[in-house]
Order: C-alpha cells, then structure tokens, then sequence
C-alpha cells in the first residue's frame, strides 16, 4: 500500500475509501466466494473444471456476428425502411422498450404457445437487468418480500443485495420447490406484518440444483398465486438448450397474469450479445384509474439504468431469430442434442466410477436431471472452499460449493457440478478424478 | 380499462398492480414530464423541435457498423489472438470491467492527458450505467447525501430516485455552479448529521444550462473536495463534439484521487452502442487493510446489473478508437464544427430576431455557450406546459421548460433550448418561430 500513494499528495490520505463505508452490495459474500473459485481455477490451470456454466462456444463463428446483423438491416428494409430509417435504428438512441419487441413476441408464439402483445415485452442488458427491473418495480419498501428458492441463482440474490430488498428462501426439496413450502413461507411473512410481492422459480432444469418443476406443482404454484396475490418472476434459459421438448412455461399457462416471464438469449444465441427480456402483461392502475402495462413501468425504470439496449446486440440476436422464423428451439437442435449427451455422459461416468452400491455405502448421491447445464452431488463430507482448493490440487478437478447458492446458511454437504462447457474426454477424465476425490473425502470425514 | 379486463379469468381483478404498491421509481415526475414533450412533439409534427438533446446523424453510415467491428477483430488478431481467442471475445461472457479497459486508457492518454492504469476504468453500458454504479457503490445509508447543480441533468437524479439516495440541490447561478454555494450546501447538510460523499458536476457546456465551468472554479472545486473529503464525479460528454480546445478534465488536474470521471461514446461515436466508462482509481481499504480500486468495487455491482457490457458494442466503440489512434478529438473534428456552427447560428439568429434592446425592454436575456448542445433563455412569463403546448399549436416551435431539470422547485422562467439536432435551415425558421412565441407570451404576461 505505500508505494500506492507515494505518487499521491499530501491530501492523499484522505481519498482513501473505507470499504465499510460503500454500500452492502460490495461485501456480498457470494462475490468473495465467487472469487476464491476464480482464484482457485487460476491457481491450478491443470485441473478440469466442473465450475463455469457457460455455453460450449464450439458451434460459433465470428463471422456470424456480421451475418447476423446485416440479416437484421435487411429485414428492416423489406419492412420499408429507407436507408435513413436504417442508420437512425442503428446508430441512434433507441426506444428504452427495445426495438425488436415484435421479433421477440413473434418468437414466443412460434415456441412457447405464448401470445402477448409486444407491449408487454421489454428488450433488456441479459435477463440480469430485467431481474433488476422487476425487483426496483415490484419492491417498494422494507415489508415488501421477495421469495425464493434456496439454493438460488446468485443472479437474483445479487439484484436483491443492490436494492436492499428484504428475502425469504423456502428450502428446495430433492424434487424442487414445493408449494406447501412456499405457502408456509408467505403465511409467515405476512403474519411478521411484511408483504410478499413476488416468487423468483427457474422451473426448468434450476441453476444450481437441475432440478425441474412438474407440471402438477406448475398448477399449483399459479393457483397459489393467485390466492395470495403475489406475482410469479419465472426465469428460464435453460429450457431451449436442453434435449426433448420441455413442460409448458407457467407463463403460457398463465390465465391471470400473474407470471412476469424473463427470457435470455445468452444460452440460445449468444452471451456476449447481452440480450434478455422481459415479458410483463400486468395492469398497473393509478389513483386516477389509469391503466398501464408493467411493462411500461420497467421501461421507465430501464431509462435510469441503460437507457435502451445496444441496437447493435439487438440486430444481432433478431438476425438469428429471423433465420430460424424466430424458433429459438431450431436454432439450437444441435446445441440441445449436445448438452443433453454432455449431461447424461457426467451421469453414466459418474454411475461407472461410483456404483450404486458404493456409493450408498460412502453415502453419495446425486439427481439425475433431464437436461439443463447442472446437477447436484449430495456428499458426506463439508464441500467448502478447503476441500475445493485439495480437490483441484490433489485431485484436478474443480466444482462449485452448493453453500454458495444459499441465500442463508446450508448446502454444505452438497456440490454443483456444470457439464455445459466440457468436452465428452474432458467429461470422462474430469467424473474419474472427481470420483477419486469424493471416495478420498468421504473415507476422510 | 373493462375491456382490458374481459379478455381475463374472474380472479384477474386481483392481478391488477396498483401504482402506489410500485416503488417511487416509476411515478418520477421528470418521466411524466418527458412524457409530456413527446406527445406534444408527436402532436405537431411539423413543429420545429429544439428539444431533443440528440447528435445529428446525418454524418452516420450504416455500413461504418461492419467496418468498426472488423477493425477490432483484425486488431486482437494482430495482437496474437487466436480464431477461437477472437470468438470466445466476442461470444462468450466476458469480463464484467470490460475488454477494452486498455483501448480506452490508450485514448484518455492520447486526448485528455489522463494516466490511468487500464485496472482503474470500468465500462459500462452508457455513461447511465456508470452512474447508477458509483452511487451504488458511494451510497450506503439514508444519511449519505449526494450533491447535484440546480438545474441538472435528469440521468443522475433518476438513478439517485431508483436507488432512493438522498440529493441536495446547488442552483446554479448565471455562470454555473458556485463553490462558495456548494461548500455552504455541505456544512449544512454536516450539520444536519448527513454525510455528503459526492458532488456530481458537468463541467464543460453542461445539460441542460450549457454552462462551461471556469480554470479557476475547477481548481477551487478540487480543492473543496479534498478539505471536505468528499468525491467528484465528473461527467463530460460535450466537450470532444464541441468547437475549440476543452479546458483540462476535472480529472487530469486531479492530485489525490478525488474525481470519479465517467465517459461516454453516445455522442462522439454513436448512442445505439451504448457504451460508456467510468475512471476510478480511487484507493478503498477494507478491515483488514487489503486495498482495491473503487473500480474493482464497481464491477461487482455492474455484475447485478448487466454483468457485462455488450461485446459487439464494445468491438465497434473500439475499431471507431483504433481508426483514429484513440484521438476521439480526431474522429469528431466535422462534427465538432459542425455543432459549434449550429450553436452559433441560433445565437445570431436569436440576435436577429430579438435585438439586446428589445429583448431588455421584454426582459428576455440568454447565455452564449461557446460549445455543447444547449443554451438557456431566461423568459418574463412561466415557461411550462400550457406555454410550450402553445407554442407547438400557434407558433410551431418546441422547446424543454427548464423547469423538467430542477430536483426540487425552480427554473420557470427558463426555456432549454437544443442546437445538436438541427439542419441549419430549421434553426432559422426555429429561432424565427421562437421569437415570435416569445414575443407574444412576454408581452401576455
């Protein structure tokens, strides 16, 4: 630290910034614990990483970006735009809604038997920043609660954490979420005088857990909804990049709007393009009897964090949605088929390694999702950073702690493991070494 | 509002979000007010608009796009990239500072006489983003209170409204912000038991009042800053789109890290990108006298908000900067004269039209910016919406009541007008127009 100010005046000193003085949302652990996993992937660049849930990027080409945008211009002047018309959506700012709302409205008939207006839709930066609108809309005090699921994507904990929104988590069971759980949950909070405004679900093929919502706890949790007057936050990126075709999405089962739907193209088309969605049918009524569509209020919103979303990353993502009249599940057959062999690959080497009678007696088991980038290992022994940094170093194998999913304490006998950017060899030599290390942890513990 | 409600289930009633339920975000009135001027702008289409704070795009190619993106493309090949290192940087994740920290250090070297290390800038999506993050990061509690000029540009107050941060307002007077003003401002609200961190400030032709602040101001601010142990954020998008040489940054005469500079490429290369920057190097100790950059604190809140900035926008931001050897000065030359002129032409043209007698006599006065955007006329009658209404229906001319830019009460009797936009044949219909309202409503009043 010296050396950092002897360039510094004087007053130098003084510019330091206590950490403790920044806001809350620094300190979140979930970054450190995030960080530590980063440090321990450098630290050991041998070792094969069950970590990262990213796509595979073996299917892109670089040149697909230009394809794919001019594919868009294109389009927009077989829809009778003039050059001018072109340059302006290009290069101008746009409208804060996005400009490619009807694409994607367009794309969500053609996949998801869903048929909302393109009002309704508000184009965001990920489904990160639609995560973000929707808690800044939805969350207006201290009372207001938002509930999930525990263990969690780190995602909406981290929105939460930035907006200082008050959470319950509801424990998953081995099955998912369930709704007597969820129920219980909200009759306290509102008991403790607090209101719960909304539910954050990932129904299919859950980041971290895998685990995927039936169709009967699909009903149940709309009806419950209802019930309690809270809306339904269902994010879903999985569900394009996974092999056969996925339950209905609570939105397209929605009768009463109450499902505000998150989409990403992160999985779909690409990552890099930072494009998601919003879709948000609600009413909103004011004192004066004015109705307008959620939606409109999360575009406000958005005009106070990014304005409006690249048009560049919008041309892109729209021109591979028009070269596949918008059926996101075309574009990604391949992709599909590959994740799902990635997947079930983890499983039979992991069974191979680890048969059932073994591992019953070490007291290992995992769930067996379906499809999606992740499963869960349940072990005897504590999977905390310790025990990560002997497995990468012993062992060269990497995962993510399930702890660090978990907006309260818990998971600590449980482990993510990510299939989704691993080669089938990688697969193979990666469940081995991971084998080895449960075997060695549990005989240990 | 029934026939919205047909179309849904008996228990729809119950979907419906009541505005007040919603957080204080959405009910902002400067939205309200926008609102306003683009219906009115929407009713009179042939009024003439000096509204829109827009660059002009008639300089703008579409095809500069493939152009842009291909130079950067062709640049990280030159610097050893690999086909599958070039795809990974444009369609994976990538990281939440950005990856063109370095591009943009190389162009505040080679413009602004700003050496930073490529570690202390973080980009954004706009300079909107980099707001929302500093105060984010800054903000910590109901009693931290951040400083604005009175009028002020509505970006910073709405993201002070989303995160429900305390503002204190300093009117500007004729000339700008006043530091013996603002120092006032900050031993009081010390004295009230609040915590003033920040003071945010657009120093050269500043939105809305287009205001350039003095050498000698910027160097009593600086000074103030560090006596108060408070930070600056300075955010100057006019002055590269601006005649002349700039006066140096707040933050190239910054000697102990006191000024967060937040850039933007909106208006030098293009606002569809979406891509801005923050510079922060400030120096942040935790506990246990670990040290980080202010900038390290700000990428793990951009990682809840948009976890990164778009690649292909940074790609084409970065070929626009490689093109011209990072000299943004370089690549807004035309442009830059371009908007002096028009600034200059609706000076003398208001000259014309309302000569120094007869705009005394009215008591119409206005300022003379010597670059940016916007100038400000000071009216005898209430410049609001009933008054810009009539302009648009008997005079055709529309402009932004100053009144849309103070946090709390003030400006109405003040009219922003906007140059950037214009053709110059429409500013001098525009500024006829204009005359002739302000004739008519000063002699009403």
């Amino acid at each position: 630290m010296p050396e950092f100010l002897a360039g510094t005046s004087p007053a130098a000193p003084t510019s330091l910034l206590r950490k403790a003085d920044l806001h809350a949302s620094v300190s979140d652990p979930v970054l450190d614990t995030m960080n530590f996993l980063n440090e321990v992937t450098h630290r050991y660049p041998d070792a094969i990483s069950f970590a990262p849930g990213r796509p595979y990027d073996g299917f892109f080409d670089s040149e697909q970006i230009f394809t794919h945008i001019r594919r868009y211009l294109d389009h927009l002047v077989e829809q009778g735009a003039s050059v001018e018309d072109v340059r302006t959506a290009m290069y101008q700012y746009g409208p804060t809604a996005g400009q490619i709302r009807e694409i994607i409205g367009d794309s969500l008939r053609a996949d998801e038997n869903t048929d909302v207006p393109a009002e309704s839709v508000v184009v965001t930066v990920g489904a990160q920043e639609a995560m973000l609108l929707v808690l800044r809309a939805l969350i207006s005090g201290p009372d207001d609660v938002l509930l999930v699921a525990s263990p969690c994507y780190v995602g909406i904990t981290g929105a939460a954490r930035l907006l200082d929104v008050r959470l319950r988590a509801v424990e998953e069971r081995e099955d998912g979420l369930s709704c007597t759980d969820l129920e219980k949950a909200i009759v306290e909070e509102q008991a403790l005088g607090r209101r719960p405004k909304a539910c954050y679900v990932v129904p299919d093929h859950s980041n971290p857990s895998g685990t995927t919502m039936s169709a009967r706890t699909r009903a149940e949790l709309l009806e419950l909804a209802t019930r309690h007057d809270i809306l339904i936050i269902e994010d879903s990126p999985y569900r394009r990049v996974s092999p056969g075709s996925p339950l209905p999405t609570l939105k397209s089962l929605d009768r009463d709007r109450r499902v505000v739907h998150l989409g990403s193209f992160s999985k779909t088309i690409f990552p890099g393009a930072r494009v998601g969605f919003a879709v948000a049918d609600q009413l909103v009524v004011d004192e004066a009897g004015r109705t307008t569509l959620l939606a409109d209020e999360l575009a406000k919103i958005k005009s106070m964090v990014t304005v409006n979303t690249s048009s560049l990353s919008q041309a892109a993502v729209a021109g591979a949605l028009l070269a596949a009249e918008g059926r996101v599940s075309q574009l990604n057959a391949r992709a599909a088929a590959y994740y799902g062999d990635a997947l079930k690959a983890t499983l039979r080497s992991l069974d191979a390694h680890l048969p059932a009678r073994r591992r019953e007696a070490l007291g290992v088991r995992w769930n067996e999702p379906t499809g999606g980038f992740f499963l869960t290992v349940h072990v005897p022994f504590r999977a905390d950073n310790p025990a990560l940094t002997r497995s990468a170093q012993e062992f060269g194998v990497i995962w993510t702690p399930m702890s660090y999913f978990y907006p309260e304490e818990g998971g600590h006998h449980a482990i993510r493991l990510s299939t989704s950017y691993l080669t089938p060899m990688e697969i193979d030599e990666g469940t081995a070494r991971f084998a080895h290390f449960v075997e060695s942890e549990s005989k240990s513990s």
